[in-house]
């Protein structure tokens, strides 16, 4: 059995590359797993995307990042909520998600080139169209930041969406409440531009209740 | 150094339990890392909390809760995203946010009167106020779930809040955009039940722009 392999719910595999494209376009966040002195350690982090790789970042002290760039075996999570899925026993409760995880070893980012096109991919990923309004980044912001790549190369796929399955008869609602990671009114000292407003508009809840 | 200690951004770190609790309380999943062959392996999975005890289940088949279950050594990511934070440079970007991470050892949980309250808890996490409406759980399905508990004895908090640091001056618009994770109007065949509608009402974004 390959270790991308499903155990639990084999059914919830998917083998598309579009849904590896979806998770990683809409997560702001990954977790990444690593081993450390026999502990394994996982934290979240931002990241970015340009075709095969998968780029992290951090200083260069940070030791998520130094344990990446060193080779070791890694694991990272991307995964995204999509909603509570309600039954009618506590057994057949679920959650609706779409979520992939990432097994390989990671390489540091030296080139020049492309440690500045990761560090690009890594703003562009948070919040599209704002990298071209800011200072460019200098070659000393550019040194004093690790960066590191992740092969996409081995990665596992679990999706579930959809109404409950089949439960016991008993008389309470069932379905499911949907859930999604969305953005809220600017808090700054004058009207967001175009990009912020864009990057809201693209977070707000499609079927958010009056509350 | 302990392991708990924070490498990066030691400002950031909390050591108040209120801000463990309000972490808890409010995510609805965890990442689980732990060891499998000398691969890490990070998982999303849903838990209940009761006092000194982070709760987890699965099929006794699952790879995540037998690993657990035999004491090895786990860490436990649990991160909530509260906002861009926008700043003039790229290097000055970062994220709103609230994180625990916990390291330990877990153990299988095999009393049945506290798997059963673990198992209550679990769906008590998820949304409050439900459980009494569900049909009670057999002896049939609490066998057929494996419950494992985690201590919460070592625990590191990281909180970052707040606008943007100082950056270089620049003409762009700085501040925060606001994240959470929001609850859309429920799906199902009649109009849901008060427990329901109350979860939503927890889970709207206080802050929505209008879309």
């Amino acid at each position: 059995m390959a270790r991308t392999d499903l155990q639990q719910h084999p059914e919830r595999a998917s083998l598309d590359p579009a849904d590896v494209d979806a998770i990683l376009a809409e997560a702001l966040v990954c977790h990444v797993a690593l081993i450390e002195e026999g502990q394994p350690f996982v934290l979240p982090t931002t990241f970015g995307r340009i075709g095969k790789w998968l780029y992290l970042h951090g200083s260069p002290q940070s030791r998520m990042v130094n344990t990446v760039a060193s080779g070791a075996p890694i694991s990272v999570s991307v995964s995204l909520l999509d909603g509570l899925v309600l039954a009618t026993t506590a057994f057949s409760h679920s959650m609706n998600y779409r979520s992939l995880v990432v097994f390989g070893r990671g390489r540091v980012v030296d080139d020049p080139k492309e440690k500045r096109s990761a560090l690009d991919a890594i703003v562009d990923h948070l919040i599209p169209g704002r990298r071209e309004h800011l200072r460019p980044m200098t070659d000393k912001e550019v040194n004093a930041t690790m960066v590191v790549a992740v092969p996409l190369d081995e990665v596992s796929v679990k999706i579930r969406s959809g109404p409950p399955g089949a439960s016991a008869e008993w008389p309470v609602w069932t379905g499911v409440v949907p859930l999604s990671e969305t953005a809220g009114s600017p808090v700054g000292d004058r009207p967001a531009p175009d990009h912020v407003v864009e990057f809201i508009r693209s977070r707000s809840n499609p079927n958010a209740s009056a509350s």
